[in-house]
């Protein structure tokens, strides 16, 4: 069995590669949006897309079932196209390629990529990204590193949402940043409410920066 | 991968089956609790057991890394044992069998395990329960059963926990359990709040019941 996980990353990267590179070769911009169920990477992305006016955007949503994020996005005027997993627990770049090869030719901005809700799998598979964005939430609580080192590991940026519910939740803040820097010294961290849009401005100048690099 | 993925899940049937059976034997009811990261499993858990006063219960803790749930239960007075599962994704049965040789022999009791906090994975494998207890939450938002499917169509119990928070949150109740009903419509619903210990008697009077069977 581990041999045919191998076998399996192996292919996946290699898909993953292809499209990261041309991608990259249109001038589009890879983002791997990760996190737990409720987390609010969906609301997230609508406050962050927002806030990058003037940019292309595109957004893939990775769902088990349903496109209630994908009706959402489109009724605000974001071009969103869906992926149902069926029962897969994780985006993988065939599941990207057929999309894609869906889509309207993309060219010159950021296609955001919201995977499955899980802080497990999704963090184990690349499908072309340039970064991964993990959007975490106050109430899921401050453990959350030390419980899925993987996901907190990989982030190139990680989004604190719901910041809003602060006092009515125990949430270790000095608790929750240790963890993360134990793991990862350099990922840039966003305390955010993505409701109200605190925040936002920092996570939206930082998209901008590692988008023009 | 299909066959492979079917070998995989009928040998660990058999294996869950053989536990059940034996456990069974031994007059201890098992629970499988499942749900997200951060739902709130493990204070369900302490409230549930502290109200369940007079009947013996463990808890087998499952996470990817860390054992500080672990710590805490045993803190509190609860016999409860980890598991770490390097990266995996949910609980198996040859973990269970695991854990189950390193503790020791239970009787005529309740035994609850805490899987992997995760609404994807953990609900295709069973361990060896007498019944499915999923826990979610008010922040993780309403949606959750049209995006989760499967979860809620396996689970003899659904608790909605972190109801305290409903005045500050988005939450549509109707649409909630709307979802759950067109999935499962005989699980029960239980609307708590574990931090306080709301609506905690009905689920352990149902805890009672359904031991008793």
């Amino acid at each position: 069995l581990i041999e045919i996980k191998e076998s399996i990353y192996a292919e996946n990267d290699r898909q993953a590669f292809e499209i990261h590179k041309r991608l990259s070769g249109k001038g589009v911009f890879v983002v791997n949006v990760l996190g737990g169920a409720g987390a609010g990477k969906t609301s997230t992305l609508i406050a962050l897309i927002k806030g990058l006016s003037g940019i292309a955007s595109w957004v893939i949503e990775g769902d088990i079932a349903s496109d209630i994020d994908t009706e959402k996005l489109n009724s605000l005027g974001i071009n969103a196209y869906q992926i149902n997993t069926g029962g897969n627990c994780h985006l993988n770049a065939p599941m990207m390629e057929a999309i894609l090869s869906k889509m309207p030719d993309i060219q010159n901005g950021i296609l955001f990529i919201e995977n499955i809700g899980n802080m497990v799998c999704p963090a184990e598979f690349v499908i072309g990204e340039h970064v991964k964005l993990v959007v975490c939430s106050v109430p899921e609580g401050s453990d959350k590193p030390y419980k899925y080192p993987t996901i907190f590991q990989k982030a190139d940026a990680i989004v604190l949402n719901k910041i809003d519910l602060m006092p009515y939740i125990d949430f270790d803040e000095d608790f929750f940043l240790k963890g993360i820097r134990s793991l990862n010294p350099d990922a840039r961290v966003f305390k955010i409410c993505a409701k109200d849009k605190t925040g936002i401005g920092d996570l939206v100048d930082w998209m901008k920066r590692v988008n023009g690099k």
